[in-house]
C-alpha cells in the first residue's frame, strides 16, 4: 500500500496560482480612513514594485523566479500521505490525505513565502529586512529566506517570547539573523512604550509597528509580512498546486480541503487552487478552521477594518472580531489574529468557501490521536485540521460515505511541546470567545469616510 | 541542478545487511569475566529468539519483515541531497552528498531500529519494553515504534534530563509511553541509589540497570538497546543501502563515507553496506568521527570490557576508554559512550575503516555553516560528521581533487537549540581527554580469565 506520493523536482510549480483571477468579484478596494482607495504605490514604501503588483493583479498564473525554485528544492516538492494508519484507528471508509510542509528547515509552510519575499527584495536592492515575530515560526522562516539570499534579517520578537521561547530565537541566530526583544529602545514606537511601561512583556502590535518604522524611515530597508496579504497566499499555493498534481498521480481528488485558518496564508495556499478547480465546476468544499477562542470567520463581523492593532495600516475589508481583539492565551499562536486575509473574508462571504471553529482541547485530542497513528507529531496550528479531518471522516463512518478528506499538516510540533506538556497535565482549557464581546466590537470598528 | 536524490517506497531495501558475512575474521567472542564465552542463550531472558539469532548470525542479508518494512514507509526511503549550495559556499571541487534520517517522526535515525526492536518482541508475544534514555533521542523512537506495534514502553529517563529538558520526555508521553525519572523506587537498583543518595540525578548507567532489571524480573516484559549491539547496526544498514541505490541513480559514487560515532550505530548503519564494496576490492574510504572529549577509537583500549558503567553485562573486545570513564558534559549527548560497537571496534582494529576525532567548538561551526548554506539545522551528533566533511572538502580545495564525499546527517537539530544557544553565548568550551586518564584506565580494565 502507497504510504507517500511523492513528485520529482522537476514537478516544483513554475507559477503560482492567483484566486483573483476565478473570483466572482473584483477584490473590495483598500481604503484610507477617509474612504478614499489606498494607490498600491502607497505600499512602495516598505515593499517592493514585484510585490506590490502581486498584491494587485488579476493575472491567474504568475511565474515562479528561477532562484526561488532552486531554494524551493531544499525541501519541495513535499509529500502528500496517505493516512492508512489514521483511517484504520478511526475505523472509516474515507480516504484521508495530507500535505505535509513541517519537512522545510523551519518545520512549517511559512518558507514558501518567505524565501519569494526575500528574492524580491534582493532584486530590488533592498540589503535589509525587518519584520516582526511571537512565537518565532514567520521570524525564523525568514531568518532562513534571508540567509539564501545575502539580506540582513532584523526580526522584532515579542518580548516576552523572546524570554520565555529561546529556541525558534536561537534557530534564527543560527540562520544570521538579528533577534531584537520588542519593544526596544531603537525605534521611536518602542521607546514611547518603554517610556510608559519600562517592563512592558511586548506584543505583537507593538513589534509591527517597530518594524515598520525602521522599514518605512531606512531607504535600504523593507517590511515583510508572514501572512493576509495577496501576495503571501499566492505564493503559498505551490501548496495545492503540488498537491493537485499528486492526486492526479493516484486518479483521486479530494472531495473536501482542510486547513488550518489564522491570517489565511496556510488555508489560501492550501484550497485557492482547488478553488480553480471548483470556478470551473467542479464539486470540492473548501473549508477553513479556525479556534473557537478566535473565531473571526465564524463569528467576527464583514466590515472595513485595520490590519494591525495600533490602527496604522490602510483598511481592509475583512472578516474581524475588531482591531483592538486581544486573543486569549490559547497555544495555536499563530491562528490568534483577530482579522483574516481580504480575499479568504471576499471567497467565504460570497459562500464559495465554508469555516468552522473548533475547540482547543479537541484539537489536541485530535493531534495526538494523529502521531499515535502516523508518527508524526503535529504543531498546534496544525491540529486545527485535524480535528475537523477527523470529525469529517467520523461522519463518513457514520454514513457509510468513502469521501476523500484532504488537509494541510503545516508543520511539526517539535518546537512546541510544552504546549502538549500542558495538555497532558491538565493546565489547558477550553475558551469561546463571548458573544457580546463581539458585539460590543462592531461598535468600535472604524467609520468608513 | 538535481538537489535531492528520492526513492520510490518500494525502493526501501528488502533486506538488511550483515557485515559479519564480509569481514576478514569472525568476531571476538563475547566473554565471561571467568574468560568463558556467553552462549548467546543467557540473551533470550532480555532479547527475543530473533534478535538474539541476528546478533550471531553470519549470513549476509536478513530479510526485512514487511510490518517493519510498511512503517518505515512513514517516512523512508529518505533523500540524499546533494550540498551545492555547501560546496559553492566552501569553493571545493569536491561534490558532497548527505543522507538526511532527520525525515523521521522522532527527527533522527534511531526509529529504524526501534521499529524493527518493537515488532520482533510483538511477534514473541512480548507486552512491554524497558529501556533507558539520556536526553530521549533513543527513548522517543521505541515511544514511537512501541505505538506503532502495540507494545508499551516504559523509559527510564536520567532525572537531571527529565527535570532538565522536558520536549523529548513529552514527546514519548505523546507517542503513549510511560516515562519515569532514573533513579526510581521501582526497582532495587534504583532503591539503592536513592538510598544513599535522595537527590541523585541518574546517569545513564543507573537508567540501563533499572531498565535491564525491570526486563530480566517480567515474564511480559523485554529489555531494548539503541545502539552497540549487532543486531541493532544491522537495522540501521537500510541508510547505506538506500544511499548506494541513489548513488547508482545518479552514476556517483562517494570517495568517503562519514558518520557520527558514539555506539556505532550511526556510523555503522551508513557505511557497513559500503564496506561490502570494499572488501571486494572497491576503493572507497569509511571514516567514524567521534569527539575528541571521548575519543574512544582514536585514543582508547582494545581490550575486553564492561558495555555498562556498573559492570552488570558480559564482556565484549572493543576500544574503549574504560567501563568507569565519565565522559565531560558536552552537548553532542548520543556520542558520549566509553565504548563503541564490537563490529566497529574490530573492523577499526583490522585496518579497514578509519577514524577522527573532533573538538566541539569546531562541529558547532561546521554545524552552522551547513545550516546557512543548506537551511537544515542539525544535530550536534551530526554536526561531527559535517565537521569532517567540510574538512575533506577544504582539503580537495587545496588539491583540486574533485571527490565525492558522503555523511550521514543522522538527525536534526530542533531539540537541541540550547547547545546552539551556549554555543552563540561562548559558554561552550573545547575539551581533550587528558592522556594520563586514558593510561590509568587500562590498569582498571577487566582481568578476563
Amino acid at each position: 500500500m502507497q504510504t507517500k506520493i511523492l513528485l520529482d523536482e522537476k514537478d516544483i510549480p513554475t507559477h503560482w496560482y492567483n484566486v483573483i483571477a476565478d473570483m466572482p468579484n473584483p477584490p473590495a478596494p483598500v481604503l484610507a480612513p477617509d474612504g478614499s482607495p489606498v494607490p498600491p504605490e502607497a505600499l512602495l514604501a516598505i515593499f517592493p514594485e514585484a510585490l506590490v503588483e502581486q498584491e494587485v493583479t488579476d493575472k491567474r498564473w504568475i511565474e515562479i523566479p528561477e532562484p526561488v525554485r532552486e531554494i524551493y528544492q531544499l525541501w519541495r516538492p513535499s509529500p502528500l500521505f496517505r493516512a492508512h494508519r489514521l483511517e484504520a484507528a478511526l475505523g472509516t471508509p474515507a480516504r484521508i490525505y495530507y500535505k505535509y510542509e513541517g519537512v522545510s528547515p523551519a518545520g512549517s509552510h511559512k518558507p514558501n513565502t518567505a524565501v519569494a519575499q526575500a528574492y524580491y527584495n534582493q532584486q530590488a536592492g533592498i540589503k535589509r529586512l525587518a519584520t516582526e515575530t511571537g512565537a518565532g515560526q514567520w521570524g525564523s522562516s525568514l531568518a532562513l529566506a534571508g540567509q539564501m539570499f545575502g539580506i540582513d534579517i532584523r526580526v522584532y520578537m515579542v518580548r516576552v517570547s523572546y524570554e520565555q521561547k529561546p529556541f525558534r530565537r536561537s534557530m534564527m541566530q543560527t540562520w544570521g539573523a538579528e533577534v531584537l526583544a520588542s519593544p526596544t529602545d531603537r525605534t521611536e514606537s518602542g521607546r514611547q512604550i518603554l517610556a510608559r511601561d519600562p517592563d512592558s512583556p511586548g506584543s505583537l502590535g507593538i513589534a509591527i509597528s517597530e518594524a515598520v518604522e525602521e522599514a518605512a524611515s531606512r531607504e535600504d530597508t523593507n517590511y515583510a509580512l508572514g501572512s493576509v496579504l495577496n501576495h503571501v497566499l499566492l505564493h503559498q499555493t505551490v501548496i495545492g498546486l503540488e498537491a493537485k498534481k499528486q492526486f492526479e498521480q493516484i486518479n483521486d481528488y479530494p472531495d473536501v480541503v482542510l486547513a488550518p485558518c489564522g491570517g489565511g496564508s496556510n488555508f489560501g495556499g492550501a484550497a485557492f487552487p482547488f478553488l480553480a478547480d471548483k470556478a470551473a465546476g467542479r464539486q470540492v468544499r473548501l473549508v477553513a478552521v479556525e479556534p473557537a477562542s478566535c473565531p473571526t470567520l465564524t463569528r467576527g463581523h464583514y466590515a472595513y477594518d485595520f490590519g494591525d492593532t495600533v490602527g496604522h495600516t490602510p483598511l481592509m475589508k475583512m472578516y474581524t472580531l475588531g482591531h483592538d481583539f486581544v486573543p486569549p492565551g490559547i497555544h495555536a499562536g499563530g491562528l490568534r489574529y483577530h482579522g483574516d486575509s481580504a480575499l479568504v473574508s471576499q471567497l467565504y462571504h460570497e459562500g464559495l468557501i465554508e469555516a468552522v471553529a473548533v475547540k482547543q482541547l479537541a484539537t489536541f485530542e485530535a493531534g495526538v490521536q494523529f502521531a499515535r497513528a502516523e508518527g508524526i507529531i503535529p504543531a498546534p496550528e496544525s491540529n486545527h485540521a485535524i480535528r475537523a479531518a477527523i470529525d469529517e471522516a467520523l461522519k463518513c463512518r457514520q454514513s457509510g460515505e468513502a469521501k476523500a478528506i484532504f488537509f494541510n499538516l503545516s508543520g511539526h510540533g517539535h518546537f512546541d511541546m510544552a504546549s502538549y506538556d500542558r495538555y497532558f497535565s491538565g493546565e489547558l482549557e477550553d475558551y469561546e470567545y463571548p458573544a457580546e464581546q463581539i458585539d460590543a466590537a462592531l461598535e468600535r470598528l472604524p467609520k468608513v469616510g
